[in-house]
Formats: structure tokens, sequence, C-alpha cells
């Protein structure tokens, strides 16, 4: 019970000091949330009873713990391949403090103490923390320079490691009340902010993420250096010289790095995508504590770019493998669709601070698209299997070495595995969020909260079967008669937006407006913002209902989106389709859904661990078992929620359906090689 | 009459000097073979009526020929593009010379007169020749260095312009019997071998073809020394050593201008292959001349490469777009197939010589497939329209930028027409050799010839319908009673060869031995390096007659050519054919042709100037046309001749046929963007 009183207390408030300024709306951290669903706690369970261990036996098992264990007795051999292998332990002990915070586990808490006494072991004197260096300096990594820091702005990952280490020690401050990792954190926060920082080095960090770890250090303990230092880094961006500013590779322009122009000066999502969410969250943050306001434009503009031109339907972003990168405007193709875990990770942290700082809806549509879509399906069912790329379309007849057909266990470079370990058990947290007497309501799924307005707790319970029903139930009880508004997120989709861009369109008549009843009555409301605006005094056990509409829509592209030219997606709610060949005869790519195709639904309890499949009968292209002739016939055809594709073995999968042939291509040999390890 | 006598006494033998070596087999040169055939000579006739004119023309048009005229005075500013296109004029001059033999023209002499005296004029008092210096050589073509010969070894082309003035020089003195153009090519000539050669300036020429060039002055006069330095460009290459040994990029490792080995290193055809073609054809020329067996070796070693790796079915090689060049092995895709005109030209020189060497009719195999299919390509039917690039197939799917669907009538980089031009009338030259009393038939068409067996005239007058029809007629008339061996070369692919590597396969069951009667009775006859030898006193007007199989086959390929996996190409003769959208329903790629196929042929003497057509009945495949279907029909099925297509508007054309379904891949959006100019 103390500890459980610690908690709220702790994540009540996100800082213990006077701050002057942050975002003006506040999430409800995701402590306050108490999920009851069928989609979600049960991911959260698997995450904390499969996933959490698997990721830590992993990291012992691949030598990460080693390169700690070497650091500490500064002897030895740098064992793994990266200088950020680090990270994947303090992403796992991030993940698992958010986990321990719903699930209490005395032997997990056990085994992280254990660990992070090997990580401060690890820690040289002066704070400086980076296994690679330490354990043997005469020999350090290839990546990490012959001095310290004196690779950062591209290879060494020094900031790197420093970021998720902030991140990892603030989750586990909040989430046990201990300060083990903290310290640690604190004292290598110090000397890099007596390194970097105003009238000090001033560099852009190779990979960002320290920006966003050291504002969090900074709302812990209010010290300013930190909030100085991250926001030095955003402005050290674009004053390199050493860059070729006409070459058109990203590597040479700086661009890969987001560092080809000063942030102010930047409006398109550019280079490595991971990267670049981290930087604009980042950016987001320091704006928001610093009222910077050039800041804010930046990234609204570069947030405009992105879901206009560099968005896949499946919420994945950075197309290009070469990089891990974003690609030009509207260059979204499927078959090297690049579409990096992390990045699409990195995506639902940006939207969650856009929509902080600017109480949007359209920035939660963007989270929810990925992820509901392109971040959920990095993770297998087993919750040890995962993808690192997130394919838009395998053909038998057509593998490009990019491509991930099948989940893996583990990469050599493991960042997704272990970004998913800490983004899932953060869901909740991603719920609600609150500006005095505003409480929105951001996702869909059964929970309970407790949100305090007017110093009073507001109790709401969510029932639903989201994202399968569209039928949602939130019963709540002030315990205050002050009347405040609930700002009930409509979801774009449920308005005939499929983005919040014209990069792509539902086809079809358009929906009627979303219905809502409050204790059985309907009322009638207005939408800001995407919110449907609820104001009255509400009373104990007051019921809303809303009906959002969940029959199967079919999406077209942007004529400029060359690769999707002629082609439908199929979605239903916040989910995208897909067509696996397990379900259709073996193949997918054969599959056309006509204009006239008509959609059913299924709802499927124990397949895939529950799903609503969709069903159609379209033509399907099939050749003649002596493989001279090819004919079109009508079949039934099966599409399940794209998140949950390469669960049952490898074979075609398809999100884009021809629509109609304009030609086709006869294919003499296949192409069935495949590399799935990264 | 005095004219053609002096023809026949400059051209009866090459050589007014006593040379020490040559090649053993000396072709009986073009001015003594007579066509009557309706396959060549009527193609002669355009040329000399239509495409040497049209040539000059656009010579003069373009501004070529302006610039002679600014050289001569020393003023003024280059005014084409390209520092060679001095060439364009030489080589309209050289073809022009060889149909002067044929069809005699006192105006189109007195043309070259005119044009000869604007080259001489603008040849420097040292005879140096190069407009785009001399014009104004204070500002010299960017590709010209600031210093004569300075960039020779890339960019100048200082020597190519020289190599090709030099096989002008030689065709028109061996022509017309004047010295005019001569004189200024031994002037130019002397020049170079007193900068270049054993001793001086050591340096490989960036496009070769002055050593063929400086072989031609040699065996005119004598002088050793251009022999020497011949020999001294060949053993320069492979020496420079400012490239980049490792880098894959045939740009920066030297490979583009084969000279990243010793030439008596080399054992692969590589870099850009029209100045590799001219290499190795420079290479059996001096090695013929100097009895050098290293050189010889070498391209034994390229050659056996070329052809079993690097060939393709059309006779075209060269397979990649950038930098025109020759691609990895068993590298011959279809989609990009390059196959520049000028490289399939290059082609039939240097296996012509490798014959002269060899005395083998498969490199006359070679030569034959590349003469009648992939270089006749690169030639409209109205002898004005040319194609640069030679392409395997056209789809409407699919165009890559270096892909030409049709012909154009001259290009900014305008070697292949001017290449064409000097080409076919020097086609009579190929037909025929002689070593002793071997007198060597390698090519058919019907035409008379007379040649010295035993210091007395043999007098051949070949009867046929080459290549429509296989049975060939030879009327042979000696004025001796000594015996000598007529070598009838049996082509390779009337004895089950496609070509002679196991590149390609033909399919299905083997032909019989060609049959071959004398005087009505049949004969054995053993086969020497491809040649059927026969060996008789021959007799005032006894007539040799063979059958060669003229079946319809078609031709599998290796299976280590992925491109071509799974299909067939269809072959009659010497003829490669194909399918053109204009006989076949505005389509060719959606047709299948299934082992089972059977085929027909059909003489068609108003088509595209007199052709026989294959026809069958084969799968096709056709979209619906609500275009959400697509089935498989048998059809009537029609193939043209290779060389023939592209004559009757754009559209579809295949060469390798699916002979089965794999997969497809289904098409929503038609690309039909298309370049035809270089």
């Amino acid at each position: 019970m103390k500890k459980f009183f610690l908690l709220v207390c702790l994540t009540a408030s996100t800082a213990i000091f006077a701050q002057q300024k942050d975002y003006g709306i506040q999430a409800v951290n995701f402590t306050r949330v108490k999920l009851t669903d069928q989609f979600w706690l049960p991911r959260l369970k698997t995450n904390h009873a499969v996933t959490i261990p698997a990721s830590f036996e992993r990291c012992q098992n691949t030598g990460r713990v080693k390169n700690f264990e070497m650091a500490a007795a500064r002897s030895g051999s740098f064992c793994t391949k990266f200088p950020f292998d680090d990270t994947d332990i303090y992403k796992t002990i991030e993940g698992a403090s958010f986990s321990l915070a719903l699930f209490p586990d005395k032997k997990l808490e056990a085994y992280m103490d254990t660990l992070i006494r090997k990580v401060g072991a690890a820690q040289e004197p002066d704070g400086y923390l980076y296994t690679s260096r330490t354990i043997d300096p005469a020999h350090p990594h290839a990546w990490s320079g012959k001095e310290r820091w004196e690779k950062e702005r591209d290879m060494s990952h020094e900031l790197y490691n420093s970021g998720h280490l902030y991140e990892a020690a603030a989750a586990h401050y909040y989430a046990t009340g201990k300060k083990s990792l903290l310290n640690i954190a604190l004292k290598n926060a110090d000397l890099v902010c007596s390194v970097f920082g105003p009238g000090k080095r001033h560099v852009a960090p190779g990979h960002e993420i320290v920006e966003m770890g050291l504002v969090k250090l900074y709302r812990i303990t209010g010290k300013k250096e930190y909030l100085e230092t991250a926001k030095d880094f955003i402005e050290a961006r674009g004053h390199y010289d050493g860059y070729d500013t006409k070459n058109k590779d990203p590597f040479r322009n700086g661009s890969y790095w987001q560092d080809n122009k000063p942030v102010t000066g930047q409006d398109e999502a550019v280079g490595h995508a991971v990267r670049a969410g981290y930087l604009y969250s980042g950016v987001a943050d320091v704006a928001a504590l610093t009222g910077d306001r050039e800041m804010v434009q930046a990234i609204d503009r570069i947030w405009e770019n992105m879901v206009s031109k560099k968005f896949y339907v499946n919420g994945g972003v950075g197309a290009v493998p070469g990089g891990e990168r974003f690609g030009d405007n509207y260059e979204l193709p499927n078959a090297t669709a690049y579409n990096e875990t992390c990045a699409a990770i990195a995506n639902v942290f940006w939207n969650h601070r856009m929509f902080l700082l600017h109480g949007d809806a359209r920035y939660i549509d963007v989270l929810e698209r990925s992820l509901y879509n392109g971040l959920l399906s990095g993770l297998g069912l087993d919750g040890k299997s995962f993808f690192y790329s997130n394919a838009m379309e395998v053909k038998n007849s057509y593998t490009h070495p990019a491509l991930e057909r099948s989940r893996a266990g583990w990469f050599e470079c493991s960042c997704c595995p272990t970004n998913l370990v800490r983004l899932l058990p953060s869901v909740p947290g991603y719920m609600y969020a609150q500006e005095g007497d505003n409480v929105y309501v951001n996702l869909f799924a059964s929970s309970t909260t407790e949100i305090i307005v007017h110093n009073k707790p507001v109790s709401i319970v969510q029932q639903n079967n989201y994202p399968w029903d569209g039928a949602l139930t939130f019963v709540v009880s002030p315990q205050s008669a002050d009347p405040f508004n609930l700002l009930l997120r409509i979801p774009g989709w449920a308005q005939d937006q499929v983005v919040p861009s014209d990069l792509y369109q539902f086809a079809g008549a358009a929906s009627g407006k979303v219905a809502i009843r409050i204790n059985g009555q309907p009322v009638d409301y207005t939408i800001q913002k995407g919110y449907a605006v609820l104001n009255r005094k509400w009373k104990n056990g007051d019921v809303v209902k809303v009906d959002l509409p969940m029959e199967v829509r079919t999406v077209t592209a942007n004529e400029k989106l060359a690769a999707d030219a002629g082609k439908v997606a199929v979605e239903r709610g916040p989910l995208v389709y897909c067509a696996e060949a397990i379900d259709n005869g073996g193949r997918a790519a054969n599959i056309l859904l006509p204009a006239s195709a008509r959609y059913n639904q299924e709802v499927k309890p124990e397949m895939l661990n529950g799903v609503v499949v969709i069903r159609t009968v379209a033509p399907v292209v099939q050749v003649s078992s002596d493989k001279t002739s090819v004919a079109t016939s009508a079949r039934p055809v099966t599409l399940i929620p794209y998140y949950a594709w390469a669960n049952r073995g490898e074979g075609e999968m398809t999100v884009w359906f021809p629509q109609q042939v304009q030609d086709i291509d006869i294919i003499t040999r296949s192409n069935n090689t495949s590399t799935s390890q990264k």
C-alpha cells in the first residue's frame, strides 16, 4: 500500500518543483489509468510475462550485460557490435519500470536492482557512462573516436546512450521511488552539461534522444542547466560546416542527422526517421518549457509535410531502407517500404507532444493510426518476435533485401524490440489529458481512471470493445458539482478523414455525424479541434454513449502517390486491413478489389487472439496447373488486421489492392529469397 | 573503265609493299564481290541514295562542317556538342567511298572532294587535326584539355578522331585512287607517331580506333612506325596508376576504357562496348602483323567470355546503359538492354578479324548473328532513321529511360548513324576469304565474285534467296584445272548451335546433317572448323547446292541468365524473330509461347520490304473491358524478323516469350513515357 501511495504522489504531478512553463495540456500519467480491456491489457500482460524477461535474457546472452561488467572491471574487450548496445538494457529497465507500476513483481524489481548496480559500477568517477570506451579506453570502438565525444556528431552515440539512460531513470524513479538509477543519470547529466551547452562545446547529437531525456531530468529536478543544454543541442543543428550542402546524399549534406539546416529553418521531415521523430519530440518539449514560438512553427511545418507527403497508410514512416530514412515527398513505395518499428514509436512520441502543444485531435488520429497498425505490427502475438521493418507488401514474385517476411527474436541492432518493451506499458498514458477543467479523452479502451478537476477527483470508467466495436460507454462520476468539459475525441476516420491531409481519401458516401447520448438522451454537440465538447454539471454515474461507425471502408491514395495508383486499402475503425496468403488460397498479390466489391465483417474470437475479419468475394487471378494460362475468378477473400500479419508462417501479404488491371507482367521465375535478420 | 581497272588493281592486294606477316587468311575485298541479291543490294542502294546524302546533310546542318570551316579560319567558336563530332564527317566519307565503288556517282565524288579540302584546311601545319581546339586554341572544349593530348586518356578523343580519319582515308584511297584524304591522314599520323610510340609519350587512347586506323595506313605505306605506334598504344593499357583498382565503378578502376589491366593480362570483355570491340579488333590486327601470341591468347580469352556470358541472342553487346558498357557475367537484362548499334558494328569488326586469325566459322556465326539482327535493327527501312540503343523488349507497363521505342533521324552523339553508313556498303567484304587454295564462303547472298587461285581467277556465282530460303546454289568456274578447297560455312544454327557457347540452346530434336550436292550428286563431306570442305578439280560451271534447314526453332537461355529464365526466343535461319504490337492486337508483352506451340511460316513480299513471318496460335493474356479480370485465350500470333521492328509506329515488342506463367504482377497504371533522343 505504501508503494502504491508513493506512486500516486509521484505521478500526480510530474514536477516536484515550481515550473515556469510547460505544455498547457498535461497528459494523465499512465499510472492513473487502469486498463480492464481485452485488447491492450492482455498485450501488457504478455509484455510483462514474456517480452520483458526475454529482453533481459537476451541482454544477458548477447553480452550486453557483460559489457557493463567489463566496464566496471575496466578490463576485457567490448563484446557486442554497436556502441549503443548499452541502451537495450536501459530501454528494458524503462519498460520494466512502467510495467512494475501495473504488475508489482518483487523478483523483477530485485533483478533490476542488480542490473542497476552493474550500470553504476560501469560509470566512470566523473559520471561518464559508455561501456565501449570505459572497458578499454586505449582501444575504443571504431565508431567512438579516440577521445570522448569526438565522434558524437555522427557515429559515437555517447549522448544517445545518455538519453536512453535518462528516460529509463525517470521511469524507474516514478515507478519505484528509488533513486538508484536516477542518481547515475543525474551524475552523467551533470557531466554532459559541463561539457556541452551554452558557452561550452556546441554539437548536434548524431542520434537524438538526449534532448527528451534531459527534459525529463529537468522536470524531476528543476535543474535549469538540463533544459538549457537540451535547448542548446537543438540549436546546434544546422551549423556544422563540414557538409556538402549541394550533395544529394543525405549523409553528405547532413540531412540524415537533421543537421542540414537550423531546426527553426526546417520544414520537411528528413533523414533517419527515428532520429527525426526523437528530435521533433525534443523540440516540442523544449518549446513547451521555454515558450519558443519559432521552434513550434518549425515542427508544425515539418508535421504538415510528414502527414501530407511522407506517411504510410499503416502509420509507418521512413520509407527508404538505405539510411532508414524519410524519402522524398510522395516517395512511399510498397515493395521496398522500410517503416522501422522504432520510427512508428517515435511518431507516437512526437504526435502526442504535438497534441499537448495544440490540443488538436488530428495529432491523436495520427498517433492512433501508428499505434494500432504500423507500430503494433512490430510485435508478434507471442510477445517475443519482432519486425524491425514493417512491409507494405510481400510477394512471391519479388523480395527486396530490405523487406522482412517474418519476425525475428532479436536483431544485431536490437533497438526495435526494446523500444516495444518500453512503449507498450506506457499506452495507458496516451488515453487522457487535461487542461484545467477540460478533460480530453483520446484513446478508447475499457479502463478506469481518476482525474483531479477543481481539486476533486473525477472517475471515468470506459466500457467498450474497441477497436472491434464502435459502441463506447463512458461512466463519469465527479466528486464536485462544478461543471467541466469532457472532450471526447471523434476520430478522423469516423468523420471521413483518413489522415489529416489530402494524402488518402475514403471512397464512397460520407458517414453521418457520430451519435452521442447522455443517460440515454441524444445530445447535440459541437466539434472543436476534433473533439465533441460535452459541457455540463456532471453527476455521479452519468453515462455517455458514443457510436462510432464501424463499416468497412476503402481508401484511395492521392494521385501523386505513384505506388498506390489505382489501388485501394481497406479499413475498419482505426485498423488497416491486409490480405495474407494463408487465408486466401496461398496467395495475396493476386487479389483485385474492384469498386463493386461488398464487404462483410465476422468476429473471430479464436483467430489471432481475437479479431474481426473482413470478407468479400472478389476477382482473384490464378495460373492454370499447366502454367500456360491465367484467369480471374470470383473467390472468397478474407482480410485480417494489418497488425496481426505474419503470425502464421510466411507468405504473400497485401495492403494496397489493385482495383483494376491496366496490364499484367508475366513472371516466369519466382524470387523467394528473403532476409529476416538485420 | 580506267577507274574500274584501278580499283581492281588497288584492291586485289591490300598491301603495295612486301609485308613480313599479316593474317594468314585474307578477306576478299568488298570491291570484288558484286551483289545481285534482294536482301543486301536494296539496302546498299538505299544507303547510297538516302542514308549517305542525309548524313552529309546532317553534318552540314548541325554545324559539323562549319567546325572545319572555322578551324580553317582559326576563328569562331566550336558549334556542336562533342569534340568527336568531326568523326561523323570522316565516317560518312568512308561510307560514301565504299559506296562509290558500288555505285559510281560523280556528284558525290565532287562533294567529297570539296569536303576533303575543308578537312585539309582545318589541319594545322604540323598535321594536328581536331577542330574543337584549332578553332580557338585559347578556349578548347572542356573535354579537350588546355594542351594537346592532355586528356587523351579519358575525354579528349583526339586519337579517336585520328583513327576515324585514317579509316576514311584508306577507304577513299582504295575506292577512288585519290590521295587527297590519305595525305591529310598520313600527315596527321606522322605527327601522332612523333608524339606517341616507343620511347615517346606512352598513353592508352581513351576511345580506341587509332590502332586499327594506323594499321590500315601501315598496310598502304609500309611505314613501320605506324605499326609500332599502334602496338605501343595497345601495350600502354593497364599501366596508368591513377585508378582505384579496388573500386567497383568502371570509371574509377579504369575498366571503362579497358585500361584496368595490360591487354595481355585481360580475360573479360569489360567497359564501353564500342571501345572494347575496337580495341580487340586493333589487337587482332597488330597480333597478325607482329605474330604476337600473347595478344592472340588475350583476345581468345576475352572472346570466350563475351560469347559465353555477355552476348545477347540478337547479337547485341554492351548491356548496361550507364557507360554504354558490358555488364557483369550473365548480366543481360531485357528491360534495360542497351545494345548500342555501334557496339554490334564493333563486334562484326572484331569477329571478322578473329576468323582471319583462326579460320573458324564460329566467329562468322557470331558476326552473322550481329549483322542480321542487333546491328541491322539500328537502321530503319527508310534508310534515314536509326536506333542508338537496340531494345530487347518494349512494354506498355514499363519504360526505362535508356530504352528507345522508336528510331530517330540523328542524335546529338550521332556515332551510330554514321557507323551504319560505313558498315553497310562494306558487307560484301565479309562474304569471302582465302588462304592459298582454300576459298572460304562465309556469308550467303546472290552475287558474283572472282577470286585468284593458283594465279588464275575462279568465278563464284551465288544464287539464293537468303536469309529467307535455305536453298543455296554456288556456280564455280575456275580457269585452272588445279584442285582447290571450297570451304562452305555450315552455320552453327544449322548444326543445332545457337552461339558457339552454352549461353543459349535450341529446343527440340536435332537437325540432320546439311545436305550438299555437286552437279546433282549428293556428296559426303567432312566439317572442319565449321566449314564443309569440298576438295575437287573444279570444272567450269560446277554447281554446288546446299540445303540449310529453315524450320522455326525456339531457343532457351542458360539458367544463369536470369532475365530469360523460363522464356523462349524464336529463330528461323540466321534471323531472330520478335512480336510487335501492331501484328498482335495491340500488345506483345502478353503472349505466351508454351512448349506445345506449333509454328508456320508465311512469305510476305509486301510487308516490311519483304519478309517471312512466323505464325502460331498461342495463349494471350487479356484484360477485360471493365478491367476487373484477366484471362488467357488462344489467339493467332505473328512474329516478324527482329531487325524490322519499329518501322510501323510505336508499341510493345518482345523477343523473349514466357513459356509458362509462374506468377503475374498486376499493373494498375501504365508508364508510357519514352525517350528516343540521345
